[in-house]
C-alpha cells in the first residue's frame, strides 16, 4: 500500500535534501506533500527522485488558506490568484519527471474545477471531506479526470476518530468504508452523467 | 538562552495546534519559524500564545524564494511583490500579541532594507551569512531598527561544520565568536554614520 506523509515540508535546499532521505529512504515511503512558499530549489531534492510522488500545496482546504493563496497575482499579461499560478508552475516547471501532484481543498469545489481545467494530467490529493465539511460529490465531479480518475480523496479525523471506544479499529474501517463506497458512487454518477453528454 | 525551533511548520489549525505543543510545551522552546503559505487559521495556534515567539518566513534567503516569494501582487490600489504582502500580514494582522518577526534573507539586502522601511517595529530573523554567501555588513546595515537593534542573525553550517576533526566544538566557538564580533563591528560603524548624518 503506498504511503503518502502529509508533512507538509518547505526549507532550504540542503535542508529539503535530509528530509528527502529522511522520508523516501529511511521510512520508505512513496509520496509526501510539500509547500512551495520557497520555490523551486527548496522542492528540487523531492522533484529530482523521480520514483517519488511529490503533492505540492497549491488551495489547500483551510478557511484561512485564501489569505496568501488568494491574493491576486499578475505577470504575462495574466492577472490570477496565487493558487493558479501554483498550480502552473507545478504543471510546467516542476513536473520534469511526471511525479508531481497537487493538493486542493475538497472543500472550494469551484476552484478545484477551475484547477483541473488548468491541469488535466496532474493527480490531486483532495483534503477536506469529513471534519473539514467538504462535500464529496462536489469534489468529485470537479476532481476527476478526462479518464474518469486523477485524484486520492483522503480523511483523517473522521476515520481516526470514528470511535473512541474499544470497537475503534472496526470503527475506522466502517468509516472508510463508507467513504469510499460514497465516493465510488459519485464516480459513477459523474462519469454517467459525461456519458450521457456525449 | 533561548531557543529558536527553525522548523518552518505550516499546517492546518487542528495540526498546528498539535505542533505548537509539541515545540512550545514538550520541548519548551522560545520561538519558532513558521510558513505563511496556509494563512492566519493555521498561524493562530502559535501566535495566541503570547509568551512565545513567531517568526514568519517572508524573503527567503534561497536563489529560488524568488519563484513565488516575488510574485508581483495586486490589490487596494496597490502592486508589489508577495513577501510585502506576507510583512504586511505580519505587521497589521498577526501581531495583535506584539509576538510575531520575519524571516528575511542576509542574502537579499536591497529586499531587506524595504521590508524593514515598512515594518519598523519587527524583530527579523536572518539567515543566509556564512555557507549561503550573505554580506553580514550589507545585512546588519539593512536590518538595524530605530533603536539600533531588532535583529537576529543565524549561521548553522559555517558553525556546525567549522571543523570535521575532533577540535570540532572549539573550532565552532571560534566561528561564532568571529560572527559576533564581525556583526558588532558592522553595527558600531553604522550606528556611527547614523549618528554622522544627525
Amino acid at each position: 500500500m503506498p504511503v503518502i506523509a502529509d508533512a507538509k515540508r518547505g526549507d532550504i535546499a540542503s535542508t529539503a535534501e535530509a528530509y528527502a532521505q529522511a522520508l523516501f529512504r529511511r521510512l520508505r515511503l512513496r509520496c509526501r506533500t510539500v509547500n512551495p512558499y520557497l520555490g523551486t530549489d527548496s522542492l528540487a531534492p523531492f522533484l529530482e527522485r523521480a520514483d517519488k510522488g511529490v503533492f505540492v500545496l497549491c488551495r489547500t482546504s483551510n478557511a484561512g488558506g485564501a489569505d496568501l493563496q488568494a491574493l491576486a497575482v499578475t505577470g504575462d499579461g495574466q492577472r490570477r490568484p496565487l493558487y493558479e499560478a501554483v498550480a502552473e508552475l507545478a504543471r510546467d516547471r516542476w513536473n520534469e519527471h511526471g511525479n508531481v501532484g497537487l493538493v486542493v481543498g475538497a472543500t472550494f469545489p469551484g476552484e478545484l474545477g477551475r484547477i483541473r481545467q488548468m491541469c488535466p494530467r496532474l493527480p490531486f490529493l483532495l483534503p477536506g471531506v469529513g471534519a473539514q465539511g467538504g462535500d464529496v460529490a462536489a469534489a468529485v465531479r470537479n476532481a476527476l479526470d478526462e479518464d474518469g480518475a486523477g485524484f486520492i480523496i483522503n480523511s483523517s479525523r473522521q476515520i481516526l476518530y470514528a470511535s473512541s471506544d474499544r470497537d475503534y479499529a472496526q470503527a475506522a474501517r466502517r468509516a472508510a468504508e463508507a467513504l469510499r463506497d460514497e465516493i465510488n458512487r459519485h464516480r459513477e454518477a459523474a462519469l454517467a452523467e459525461r456519458a450521457a453528454r456525449g
